[in-house]
């Protein structure tokens, strides 16, 4: 198709595969580590039972996966992640797709397309951030949002864009000065709507929807009771006619936000938009036992942890009072008129009861700028509940891979980032 | 046995058990949280090849394990870590498998001693630390560290004691003034050396070696290649002779005291020691494949995690470097002649250039108490490896399983604690 396109399914071997499903839902929880997991399971607990009830992610736990990028770093940033998710190949931290030589790297969704099936995108972020992008594009850099975004439409196999549904935010990317790529879409007969309220208007494949300039709203501050569930409803039931069958990719996007602010609330309110998503690709696994659902993540964010200080403890009670994300209490904060309507703001939003010293310090921060008083409020968040964090960056611990439906259990016991990939595109490689 | 005495089995419904093995091999990393096995992984890799190379823990990797005690912290210790994984019911912190009312639990040891099997422990700490404890004792705190070693003799299953085989540290609590277990364990028969030398003269069980007043030196400060090995080694060459099988725990206990230390050299150090014996148990396996090798860990231990500060990389190259523990280095930086000696002596065990002022808090701190200066030198390395740490204490982060042999794969999948210990004691009971 392309030269010098590197495509793995020329490197594959024919492998024996035992049961090839003919949809595959892909789920990347971006930033996601094990904590994650572990902390999300504490978080739902009914105190009223005396065990811990095991929520959706254990019940589908497979194995796990080393994220290490193709450089030195051992951690790796979201877009060589992604690439190493969407082709099989690791790259460099920024990559979109490409190799250390700027070659293009041929992704599942551009061999599914090759071979008839449909594809889909959904991300609580602008659906051109590193993720989906790794999936759909090809860029040197995953700062060139404008050229990934034109890539989504001007990357044709047979004549189409490698996407048939795209879902998340990015009309900022998407409906530019220069070039107005919505327009463009709809030209080629893709439905579009801009409007949450508005989704039933879209009714077949292919088919936009860009709810956001940018990013979808943070689902703590959203008021949605979930906003991805429906979102992947929506996707899957636009997908399902494709007769060769589909790839839908989707992201929880902002569990990785939440873990570089280090805001425990925020990511354990991302989790579950995206637990409540997982559940409805497993219910649809149940009723299309031909789908294989697989659920992994990037890599993990902030080097969360379920313990600090040297307390043995970890206070899941906290963290569910907590109202807004770091950044919306920061904000409000600010807005307040005066110190005491901005305590009362703090234990309105939080129901945590500050020292008087640390009142004075909220105070005092308050003037300063809106990153300095969220960091505070997060790190208030993290001391009363017990959360420990080592970074705002990534860190190279291995992440959980599940798995459900048709074949799941390929995706048992350790592997690779690149090796889920690879069982994924043998997988498409045999589309009937 | 024992009125009151609560005993898993008879609450097992007769389960279908597909292949039970005759022996276990029961290995626990103490503190060992999966953050941990990644950083092995890197800390090993060979940097002369692109990929990195998978380790033993990788190639064994099964499934997880929740650890939360029986209250309301979610973080456990290693007395309840140990009960659960001992006895199948999860107790309270310091528990010593009694339960909340001090009522003794059944161990599994127990129960293989009753049905004919023989038992080992083998610790690199003192064999009457709660790890070890939780297999052979009851004890309502694991701080009654006499009691617990008079149990391992007193504590009698048709007469005689449920351990055929206690490998490790703990002179101190054995030979006591008040009465010398050591003397007690030779007249019921158990040979015994306190010689590390002098293994080569116990030929058969029951047997004893204390070969520490209480814990084993560290791996890093040892001079030893492998130090559980050779001791895994000796317990399997004991305990194979067993007609009816035998039960053997080891335990890397020191993993813990690293990562309470916030101390990645000694951790990196104490899981090559614990790699080196599971690949003894595993040669085991291949050759006694009626075997079951089952490894995981009771808890995390310090909210290790591969990343720090914002920066995208993790530096195996500076932990390798260092030649000794944080204890060590600070002993060794108070006993130098003159600063200049402490400084040259802290370039050859770390080969960390520190700055200026780093270098005058260095010799400023080794005026003050060692705590103080372990805790600075453990600190330097983490920063300069970009290693974090949330916390000197545990927490409730889910620990990986691995198993081998024979029925490996029930222990596959996300699972509690308490979920392996009532697996193992199902093929206990199954005892021919």
């Amino acid at each position: 198709m392309r030269r010098h396109m590197l495509y793995l399914s020329l490197l594959l071997t024919p492998g024996i595969v035992l049961a090839t499903p003919k949809n595959i839902i892909y789920m990347i929880g971006d930033g996601m580590g094990p904590a994650y997991l572990s902390a999300y399971r504490y978080f739902n607990d009914d105190k009223t039972t005396s065990e811990v009830e095991n929520t959706i992610f254990d019940a589908l736990w497979q194995g796990m996966a080393s994220t290490y990028p193709d450089d030195d770093t051992y951690v790796t940033d979201s877009a060589a992640g992604a690439t190493a998710l969407a082709t099989g190949f690791k790259s460099y931290n920024g990559a979109i797709s490409v190799n250390r030589q700027h070659i293009p790297i041929g992704t599942m969704m551009q061999l599914a397309k090759k071979l008839g099936k449909a594809n889909g995108i959904l991300a609580s972020s602008q659906i051109n951030h590193a993720t989906p992008a790794s999936f759909l594009a090809h860029n040197k850099s995953r700062r060139n949002y404008d050229e990934i975004a034109d890539m989504y439409l001007d990357y044709r196999i047979d004549g189409k864009p490698v996407a048939d549904v795209m879902i998340g935010g990015g009309t900022k990317y998407f409906v530019r000065e220069d070039r107005n790529l919505v327009n463009e879409f709809k030209q080629l007969g893709y439905q579009y709507t801009d409007d949450y309220t508005q989704l039933d208007s879209i009714t077949t494949a292919p088919a936009m929807m860009l709810l956001a300039e940018t990013a979808l709203p943070a689902k703590l501050n959203s008021g949605f009771d979930a906003m991805l569930a429906p979102l992947t409803e929506k996707a899957l039931q636009l997908l399902t006619p494709a007769k060769k069958g589909f790839v839908l990719m989707v992201e929880g996007s902002q569990i990785d936000w939440c873990g570089h602010d280090n805001d425990i609330a925020c990511a354990m309110a991302e989790m579950d938009d995206f637990a409540k998503a997982i559940a409805v690709a497993k219910a649809y696994v149940d009723k299309h036992p031909d789908t294989l659902l697989v659920i992994t993540a990037d890599h993990e964010t902030g080097g969360m942890s379920l313990g600090a200080a040297g307390e043995y403890q970890w206070l899941p009670d906290v963290v569910r009072k907590v109202k807004a994300t770091g950044r919306s209490i920061a904000e409000q904060l600010q807005q307040a008129k005066s110190d005491t309507e901005a305590l009362a703001l703090w234990r309105t939003l939080t129901s945590i009861s500050l020292t008087e010293e640390e009142q004075a310090t909220l105070l005092a921060t308050r003037q300063q700028d809106e990153t300095k008083l969220r960091k505070l409020s997060n790190q208030l968040v993290a001391k009363y509940s017990y959360t420990g964090w080592t970074t705002g960056g990534h860190t190279a611990i291995d992440v959980a891979v599940l798995a459900y439906g048709k074949d799941a259990k390929a995706f048992a016991g350790f592997q690779d980032n690149t090796d889920i990939a690879k069982k994924l595109m043998q997988y498409i490689q045999q589309t009937k």
